[in-house]
C-alpha cells in the first residue's frame, strides 16, 4: 500500500482544533499512531451540526492510506447533511482498560481515541465507491470480501460513499498504572489496572445456511484474522 | 431507587430530534431500555458545538434516576463550553456482533445505541456532586466506592460535574440475523452472526501496591459483578 501523501511515521501538524490541551502529554499526531487506532477499531462516531443542534451518530467506516470512508442509505439523515460539505468531527474510541486507584478521585481508564476534524466529500466515482465498500468490509472482518457477492451497479449506485481526508487529526492515549497520590500508597486497597478487550464469541449459524457450509478461519479466529 | 421522573416501562415521547427516520422498527423510546443500554456501556461520546465546529469527545459517565453525569477537569475545554448551557447531544454505543450477510451489500452490525439531547447543568450541591460521584465509579465498577478513599473537600471542589436530563432520548437496536436477498440465500457462502463482547482481562496490580493485599472478588468477576 502506498502512503504518498502521509508517508508512515509522519507527523500530523497540531492545528487549533486538534490539539490536545488537557493533558497534552498524552497527544500523538504521529499518523501510523492514528492509522493502527483507526484500523483497530470497529465502529466511529460521527458528528455534526443540523439546524444549530449538534448530533452524534455512530456508524461503521474503512480506511485507505489517508482516507476515512462512511457510508450508508441515501435515506439517511446523516449522510444526506454531511453531502452537503459542512464540518465533520469523527472520533473513534478503543477502551482498554479501567485504572482502579486507590481514591475515587485518581480513578481513570486507559484508552486510545482518534479525533478527525474536516469537511466528507461526496464519493461518485463507481471505482472508488467499489474500494471503499472493499476497504469497508475488509476492516472489519479481513478476508471476507473475496467470499461473498460483491456489490452490482444498482447496490453500488444506492450507497452513498463520503470520504474524509485524515490530515487535520489527533490521537490521544493513556496507558498503565494509576498515580495516586502520594499518601494514599499507604492505604490498604487494592489498586492497578484490569485491562478490557473486545472479544469475538462462537459464531453463529444464519438460520438459512445451506446445510455443510462451516463457520470460515477467519471468522472463527477472528482477532488473529485482524493481527490482534 | 426511585425513579419518580421516569417510572420504569415509562416511554418517553419522540421529538423531530430523537424520532428514528432511518429504519424506524429500530428504534425504542422506553426508559428501561434506554437505561439498561446506558448501566452497561462505559463511555458515551459528547457532542457539542465550539466556534460553529462540531466536536465530539469521549467520556466516562455516570446516572442516577433519570440524570446522566458527566465530569472531569476544570480545565477540560469540553466542560467548561458545556457550562455555558449550550446544546449537547451524547451518544453511548454497545457493539453486540458482526452480521456477515452472503452479499457485501446486507452486511451490517448489531449493536444498541441511545442519542440523548439537552442542555447540560453544572452540579453545584457538594451533596449532588458526591453522590453523582459515587455513580460514576458503581456504573464502572459497582463495589468500588466503599473501599476507596472517597473524595475530600478540595477534590470536590476541584471537579467539575454536569448533569443532563433524560428527558429527550432514543434507543436503536438491531438484533439477529442477517438478511439477504432471496436469490443469494443460494449462495455457498457462510453467513450468520459474530457476537462480540466486551471483556475483562487479568487483574495486574499497581507496582506499588502492599504486599499481601489481593484482587477482590468483584475485580476478579467484573462480568458477573455488573450483572452482565
Amino acid at each position: 500500500m502506498t502512503t504518498s501523501n502521509n508517508p508512515i511515521n509522519q507527523q500530523l501538524l497540531p492545528t487549533q482544533r486538534t490539539q490536545i490541551k488537557r493533558l497534552p502529554k498524552r497527544g500523538n499526531y504521529e499518523t501510523q499512531t492514528i492509522y493502527n487506532i483507526l484500523d483497530e477499531a470497529l465502529i466511529c462516531h460521527v458528528g455534526f451540526i443540523a439546524n444549530n443542534q449538534p448530533f452524534v451518530i455512530p456508524t461503521a467506516y474503512g480506511r485507505v492510506e489517508d482516507k476515512l470512508y462512511i457510508h450508508g442509505s441515501p435515506a439517511s439523515r446523516m449522510l444526506r447533511t454531511l453531502t452537503q460539505g459542512i464540518e465533520v468531527c469523527v472520533t473513534v474510541t478503543l477502551l482498554d482498560g479501567l485504572v482502579l486507584a486507590r481514591s475515587a478521585f485518581h480513578h481513570s481508564m486507559n484508552y486510545r481515541s482518534v479525533v478527525i476534524f474536516g469537511t466528507a466529500n461526496l464519493v461518485n466515482d463507481m471505482e472508488e465507491k467499489n474500494a471503499a465498500l472493499q476497504a469497508f468490509t475488509e476492516h472489519v472482518i479481513p478476508q471476507r470480501w473475496k467470499e461473498i457477492r460483491q456489490p452490482n451497479k444498482q447496490e453500488l449506485q444506492g450507497t452513498l460513499v463520503l470520504s474524509l481526508l485524515l490530515n487535520e487529526a489527533s490521537a490521544k492515549i493513556r496507558t498503565g498504572n494509576p498515580v495516586d497520590d502520594e499518601a494514599d500508597y499507604n492505604l490498604s486497597v487494592w489498586a492497578g489496572v484490569l485491562p478490557l478487550q473486545m472479544v469475538a464469541g462462537k459464531a453463529i449459524d444464519d438460520e438459512r445456511l445451506i446445510e455443510g457450509i462451516e463457520v470460515p478461519d477467519y471468522v472463527q479466529n477472528y482477532r488473529e484474522a485482524r493481527n490482534l
